[in-house]
């Protein structure tokens, strides 16, 4: 027997409906790419993105389509996105920071068919769109004025281009399932897959995301997404602060320490999210010119792991609460945030800064657990570690164009590719790459436990841990070590250092020292690399 | 192009998983209808819900069936509520301040085939049992040791019954638009209604209920509804409070201010809701014997307006945040909550009671417009009032059996038959019910304003205002008035007092004197009555 309620479809234009009937003069901030700083509201951008949604009908955009975008955080962006919405047709957020061949392939394989660039980026595309035939015309988010001169056959400032469209445009209605973003993820191997998001998905993650524990976000709440609306969905906040109805503060293409500082303060932020290395850059600024923040409460951090010293900084200098997350693109992106519970609730300062380490607790809708190779699930003691697996409604089911079934299981949860431990309160902390996990004997040492350690040591500049084919215990861990210039550290010292910090089968088997490791584009240790270079190596143990 | 996140239907059984999963060793703190205090915890409450699926399957329930309970707040409620969840049956919740004839009439159209019953009720069930042919066994929400004798043929206590079953039991997986609660509500004419709540439609309205402008709960919470689970859906808090990780306190049978005020303080509560009359009595009583609230931070009032005079003692004398609330068993229930934003954040003490006065502003998921009669939308100016309609996935589509369909209207919108005021910030504040207010050549005049402005006179002890017809103006107030004892005010000097309070054209035509006004059950004033009383009257403006 069904249910008597009504029919509502999850719809993420009825996000901005309600924003701009409840919220309508709630303002939206943004350090705008040409320079100064524009301010509208949530009824002006809910119009403007009927207009936008007008004119896309007007030029041929349908029901399903894909539109990309390669552009800052701005209020234009978000009409972008709610234009599209309004029709049926897909953001396709496109990273500017991938390389040329993945940029060209991943608007290839969707199929995009305009895109919406910002200055910043209009030189990249000017070499690019030999290349990408589906696209047929470029909007450059700007207006006339601005305009500057391209090489580009059809392309149009945004301002002229939504002049042609009234507001006098009705969204239209559909399966709430109806696709809504697609945003590629690139793994170190083979092609960028697609996450195709879902108008219900982004909904529900919304819910999620503004929940007490959560972002914890109301309509009293400035909040800045530095996080680009082009990195996993944006944390969801397009969505959750509209929904919510809080105030929205747009950095724009400015994420030095400086201008995101400049733009907390000025535009009175009260709730930031970021990945780390933006917050380094803040708090490093804030150090060198000795500036307080006068607004700000609460950071969530996410995207890479939150180093302690870092959480402690927040909360003794600035008073910032840190709310350590974790999720991928994958996830909506948020899996989880290092919420204080009751059980946590009493600890002193240092312990609380210890267990904000960890990434945190999944809301209601994130199912999460750790597995061995044979999807047995792992104890939830906080020791031992596994396959981190998840399930929900803003969890992908599968790619775009059917790629990569092998991360999805049989029982609905899909493999996130991270080894964690879960402990008895819930708290779940990433302890490597399962691809980098060294399984000894049956049994799996992190990679990422013994390289933070090592790193500590006064003489070590960088470490990796590797594993090496051993003839009794399959694999056994290779300590890496980059020394500091004019230090000379051995491999006894190095190994006693370790003595009493880990369990005794962690012990590395050898210790060796080489001049620099090698780094992914984004700063990554590239373990596939030193895995290589050390294929043949025999170990002492052997 | 539908997305491609996973299929993650919203089943109200995943709340009490994520529970008992994330937040285990969470307290359900009840006082028992035995008398001593019971405790158990979310992993606990999901264990023994589990047993009583798996038991009522062994019955014979299954999917659609309908199963009554006629009980207060008790772990052992809710515990019903989630093993029926999980099997895809309905819980029923039936109302006991109900008369004789409206709980014979609703169980037999709900067809009911068990009913759980607390030892409060057993009596009264003893005595209407063989009106109900459907109910095949009566389970009596007590264990062995308090098991009266009853002349009930087959009643078992509610332990003995659990007994015959483990927890050895998985949920049932089925669409999420699956029914899963059953309330009547009644009007003034006609037989019950009944509302039936869908899984998706309680998890959605959790997730809307846990917003921050919302009851704003997290898992450091300690919720005490004591607003009856028999009540509109117990105001979602049997699935907040788990969905968040909150603690819940259950209040039992024992409503009156001592016994309110005891598990306030006992159980450290930190939220609790409730209607006006409840509060008043709390009130009452920490006023009688000079006590003060040592934990409670916010208390949401709803189910009837709360009067500025109860707001401010708690904010205060008591320090407590109020929030008032609106909403009806076929909103889920919340519709609004006088929330706080940006542009009231500034207002004074007595400005902010002003405001508090209003019933607030709806969350996402809750359209909400004001109509004239023919469906023309009116201001939100906040003077303007009309027919209050609202749309939105927890909102009743339609009654139990199909019944009144006149509800609903060609947009998908239900007509709530209040009539309200929307201001241009959001809040909205009911003005009469839409049968009592006065249709005065076109324009409406609301009872209720009248009303309240009359009994503030010193001489008047009650009032009512009904519509009276007019040659000119079709309808006309007549206002009629008990005095106080002793007290004899006359026509013109009540007429005197309302210049300069209203509006000219609302000024009652005239006034009548009269010893007594009737009222309903709950206390109501019978409108009706007194519209068959004066229907004949002749205005002297006639």
């Amino acid at each position: 027997m069904l249910g008597s309620m009504q029919n509502w479809p999850l719809l993420c234009t009825k996000i901005i409906d309600h924003a701009a009937l409840l919220h309508p003069h709630r303002t939206v901030t943004t350090r705008s790419v040409e320079g100064p700083i524009h301010t509208t509201t949530y009824a002006e951008l809910r119009s403007r993105s009927l207009r936008v949604a007008k004119r896309l009908e007007k030029h041929g955009v349908k029901y399903g389509d894909r539109v990309a975008t390669l552009a800052w955080n701005t209020w234009r962006h978000m009409e972008v996105w709610y234009g599209l919405l309004g029709l049926g047709a897909i953001y396709h957020t496109v990273n500017p920071r991938l390389f040329h061949d993945q940029i060209v392939w991943i608007v290839n394989d969707a199929e995009d068919r305009l895109l919406f660039v910002d200055l910043t980026f209009l030189p990249v595309i000017e070499k690019y769109i030999a290349e990408m035939p589906t696209l047929e015309q470029v909007i450059v988010l700007t207006d006339a004025e601005h305009m500057p001169a391209t090489t580009l056959p059809n392309a149009v400032p945004y301002e002229e281009w939504l002049k042609d469209a009234d507001d006098d445009f009705a969204w239209a209605e559909f399966d709430e399932n109806t696709a809504a973003g697609l945003c590629y993820t690139s793994g170190t191997t083979g092609h960028p897959k697609g996450v195709l998001y879902s108008h219900r998905s982004n909904v529900i993650h919304a819910f999620q995301a503004s929940q007490m524990d959560m972002f914890g976000c109301g309509s009293r709440d400035v909040i800045m997404p530095v996080v680009p609306m082009f990195h996993a969905n944006c944390w969801s906040l397009a969505f959750t602060a509209p929904m919510v109805g809080a105030a929205l503060v747009m950095p724009g293409a400015k994420l030095d320490g400086a201008s995101v500082y400049e733009m907390l303060q000025i535009g009175k932020v009260t709730l930031t999210a970021a990945v780390p290395t933006v917050w380094q850059m803040l708090l490093g600024h804030m150090e060198a010119k000795k500036l307080k923040l006068d607004h700000l409460e609460r950071v969530v951090i996410g995207g890479a792991a939150c180093p302690r010293a870092m959480t402690e900084k927040f909360e003794k200098v600035y008073d910032v609460r840190v709310a350590h997350a974790w999720g991928m693109t994958e996830t909506s992106p948020l899996g989880t945030i290092c919420s204080i519970k009751p059980e946590t609730a009493a600890l002193d300062i240092e312990a609380r800064l210890d267990l904000q380490v960890k990434q945190g607790v999944p809301p209601f809708g994130v199912e999460m657990k750790i597995t061995d190779d044979r999807n047995v699930e792992r104890p939830r003691d906080g020791r031992a570690f596994g396959r981190l697996k998840v399930r929900g409604p803003a969890i992908a089911g599968g790619y775009f164009k059917g790629m990569g079934k092998e991360n999805f299981g049989e029982d609905g949860f899909f493999d996130t590719g991270d080894v964690a431990t879960i402990d008895p309160n819930g708290y779940m902390q990433i302890t490597d790459r399962a691809k980098d996990v060294i399984k000894s004997g049956g049994e799996w040492i992190s990679t990422i436990d013994l390289e933070n350690l090592a790193i500590a040591h006064p003489d070590v500049l960088e470490a990796a841990v590797i594993g090496v084919a051993h003839p009794k215990w399959d694999e056994r861990p290779l300590l890496i070590i980059v020394p500091k210039p004019g230090r000379s550290p051995t491999r006894e010292g190095i190994l006693a250092y370790y003595e009493d910090k880990i369990a005794k089968w962690w012990m590395p088997d050898d210790v060796v020292f080489i001049e620099e490791i090698p780094h992914t584009a984004t700063g990554k240790i590239q373990k596939m690399t030193l895995r290589d270079r050390f294929r043949g190596y025999v170990l002492p143990t052997a």
